[in-house]
């Protein structure tokens, strides 16, 4: 693969929509072609799977059966789009990914360990981010946030949920510390930026 | 589990939905509750995901995609339905389980097995049948029947995959002669559902 393949992750309201898009801003200016993706979603199919996924109708999904449409969503992604874009030399830049999975499904609900990665494993079809950079903020920030315009089903689980999410976050970047950087998303949005940009020169 | 957990399987139009219900009937008349239950489907989650892998629309859903739909459709299903009927020492009667995937993803659409074989125990989450009957007929006449009203995407495939389906089907069986028993689907249905209940008379 020539391309690069990015990762953006965080907590909710950590500010990571707003970073990709300036993030993929600043890339363009470099002179590479920059695909920017959302998870779950980013294909056609992938979208009908995430609508199942946050309409709050859908309360009762069983742990299991929501970790693995998120895998579904992900496997179509990064087949359809994903592998094509790093085979022709593209920065991938991808709003959550497989992190995001063991982040709220094992640190937020609980779920076991071994099976979230073994999931992630086929999800991802074995494609791996070169870089994934975690925008962290206090949780209680993020959360009011994420919130004041109504919570999805994901939100709705509450701050504490929340705080686990970002101490799995925090545990993801101690095991892989080349691959998983930890970025201060507090402050003036041009200000993160720069320091997101930092964490990817020696991939550019 | 006070329960048995009966699965039926076979290519299509091996008459599947047919004897679920004299199945369901036969076991009933002996005083036992009967849950009978279809996949991909049997819950309203899982049912907006059998819609997604049903749909022609979606012709283009990766290999990966699709098996990791029917194992979160699966997953919904075992812990909201099958899980606490068996519990309460109900008959649990399921129209297709893991061993579809088995037969059509690994079987029919060539993917791996060792990675169908994870995918299932995640999406089963490890509950296993009792007995599995297969429904064995010549593909050829099952899929003529199959397709008679047109095709959905599945039946699409044509002829070859599903002789590709009944070979895994038959593999299964002799791996596992004691769980998984080949049923001559053939001739008049009360005599098939004669020859279901003949597999079934250890564990009633």
């Amino acid at each position: 693969m020539r391309g690069v393949f990015i990762t953006l992750e965080g907590a909710d309201g950590c500010g990571k929509s707003t970073q990709a898009a300036l993030l993929a801003d600043a890339l363009g200016a470099r002179g590479r072609e920059v695909v920017r993706l959302r998870e779950p979603g980013g294909t056609q199919i992938s979208e009908k799977i995430r609508a199942l996924l946050l309409d709050p109708a859908n309360a009762d999904m069983a742990p299991e059966c929501e970790l693995l449409l998120y895998e579904a969503s992900r496997a179509q992604l990064t087949r359809q789009v994903i592998e094509p874009a790093l085979a022709r030399g593209a920065v991938v830049l991808c709003d959550r990914y497989y992190d995001s999975t063991y982040a709220y499904q094992a640190g937020g609900r609980g779920l076991d360990e071994a099976l979230v990665r073994r999931a992630n494993l086929l999800g991802s079809c074995g494609v791996a981010p070169a870089r994934t950079l975690v925008l962290d903020l206090d949780p209680a920030l993020g959360y009011a946030r994420a919130t004041s315009g109504g919570a999805d089903r994901m939100e709705a689980e509450g701050l504490a949920f929340q705080e686990r999410v970002r101490a799995a976050y925090l545990r993801l970047a101690a095991a892989e510390p080349d691959r998983v950087r930890v970025v201060d998303a507090s402050g003036e949005k041009n200000e993160v930026t720069a320091r997101l940009l930092v964490e990817l020169e020696d991939l550019l």
